[in-house]
């Protein structure tokens, strides 16, 4: 059993852990392990809005940035999803994560003036970017083998880690906890440039990419994620689709990950824009949705443990306001953290 | 909005809440105030064991009991409650409260050498006491002007307090929780005394009092009461009393409170001795029966509020071991504490 935290991210506490010393989660779970020398990543969504299905402009521009990838500078890993969004219109994001900081320094100024830069012809175009330090995020995924999202680009996954299973497992794995509240402070702005809007977040905004795959799921397993996990599932994606402004969520994206020639796979994920970690705590232990789904995922790992061939992963960032760079261009008003700017700082 | 910790206890902080100073709980919740003279509190539980129904020589012990409380020095408040235990005997428990240490303490010895110094006829009798400083100790109640347990001693209920409807908040009402983990310590020990047997618990040793009250539901409330929620509950204290030893519950208790005739109420308590805090804590918010019940009762108390006729209430203290007392005699060794000795320390 180790600690979520690896030992060179250890610092003094003044903040304690949930759980005492001696706690024992019911069943095993893993955190990405990245070499000490890395010290940053970014995390870059970049979307394109369409009314209906894809536009000829729309396909463009998923081409496009997918060229911009093959340049120098450009992500060790990336990967698309899309879904519906609550104005009807369809969304595909395509992520896209580095390493190292100044790599996509380099990389990104081009690439965001071809995405953001250039209006297409109808289809709306956003990118949103964290670049936390290592102190800054968590990963967990319940099996090993088959790393996602940030964790691709991992030197490994850890051994079992002890700081999973209970409410509060989230904040303890994210070494900014040893010493931070990371309690959000400052007001959220927009500022027009020409046609782009760019979102300035309060500090401590917190995002969520929380992933399931169900591809090697057969017969009663299968049966059990599709008709009695993924329903309820979906009912607490929609909540906080349709109303988490409420408690602090500022736009949930509930997507199915597509493979590079657009076809669906068997794995979702959904990705969430918070006014702080604290906010999606409450939500995650208090909403009857994600409630019930805590509770089957308790039962279903404590009983199958590593035998459960569904796959489940998140990653959890805490970021400063300038550890995050938000553009729209041409999208609806409730895209992303556009739906969080107030009536009046825009 | 008020802190369940009232201005008198309020310490220097070494450890956190865990929720921001500006978390809103979704529905009201109110604890007792005792007057600030009040520094300790005494909660006396008397058990009597028979197998099948109570035979004569239990109910002269019931009626003595209630005499030796009206004697001077005798608790302000107490109440009775029946139970069947996992080895199929029926207990009757008298649970009598103190809010004065000094004359709990000139009242017990009686008292005690009346209950568990003399055999009564094949009736096992026990006795299990924590005396807590004011401190040690904390109550929450779903609504007003119903106070139950310790709570009648007070001198009132609080107004809304803000620590509650979160995991975590029964261990951020505790003043304790200020600056002390409260984290068990030390062995648990038998000590035989002819044919009493007395248990040394470990330091902070906790006691769980939750009790419920339908008796003013009507029609939908009382049958979602009785067929929805009550069978949910009572799957989890069967959980605790046949299997609760392996998280740290040593025993359980899911009785139905009874009027001074013996007639049973529309009112049921579970109460429980666990290893810490800390593994209540663990089994409330990860056992399958424990995360329903909380997440039925945030969902019920959300939305239906003040106007709820269900009464929910718990005590929950961490005592140190000199702030206990258990003594058994002719009881079988699965009861209460005797059910937390490891067999070499009998």
């Amino acid at each position: 059993m180790e600690s979520a935290i690896p030992d060179h991210l250890r610092s003094a506490r003044t903040r304690h852990r949930r759980v005492p010393d001696d706690y024992a989660p019911p069943y095993p779970s893993f955190v990405a392990r990245h070499k000490p020398a890395v010290v940053r990543v970014v995390m870059a969504y970049f979307g394109v809005q369409t009314r209906g299905e894809p536009s000829e402009a729309a396909e463009q521009a998923l081409a496009w940035i997918v060229a911009a990838f093959g340049q120098n500078g450009g992500p060790t890993h990336w990967d698309r999803a899309r879904y519906i969004d609550e104005a009807g219109f369809t969304n595909v994001v395509t992520v896209a994560y580095w390493d190292d900081r100044a790599r996509f320094d380099r990389w990104f100024p081009a690439a965001r003036e071809g995405w953001t830069g250039e209006r297409r012809n109808g289809a709306g175009t956003f990118i949103e970017v964290l670049h936390p330090s290592v102190e800054g995020y968590e990963t967990l995924f319940s099996s090993l083998e088959r790393p996602e999202g940030v964790a691709v680009l991992a030197d490994g996954m850890s051994g079992e880690i002890q700081e999973h299973a209970y409410w509060g497992g989230m904040r303890d794995r994210i070494p900014k906890s040893q010493t931070s509240e990371m309690a959000p402070s400052g007001n959220i702005t927009a500022v027009r440039d020409g046609a782009r809007i760019r979102v300035i977040p309060s500090d401590n905004v917190c995002l969520i990419r929380s992933g399931q795959d169900w591809g090697d799921t057969e017969a009663s397993e299968r049966k059990m994620y599709l008709e009695d996990v993924e329903p309820v599932l979906r009912e607490g994606m929609d909540f906080l689709r349709d109303d988490g402004r409420s408690i602090g969520c500022y736009a949930n994206r509930y997507m199915t990950v597509v493979a590079p020639d657009g076809t669906r796979t068997e794995k979702s994920y959904g990705m969430s824009w918070w006014k702080s970690l604290a906010a999606l705590e409450r939500w995650a232990e208090s909403h009857p949705t994600h409630v019930r789904i805590f509770g089957a995922a308790m039962k279903y790992l404590s009983t199958l443990g590593p035998a459960a061939k569904l796959r489940l992963y998140h990653e959890v960032t805490v970021a400063r306001a300038d550890e995050a760079f938000f553009e729209y261009l041409d999208c609806h008003p409730r895209t992303g953290m556009l739906n969080a700017v107030p009536a009046d700082n825009t």
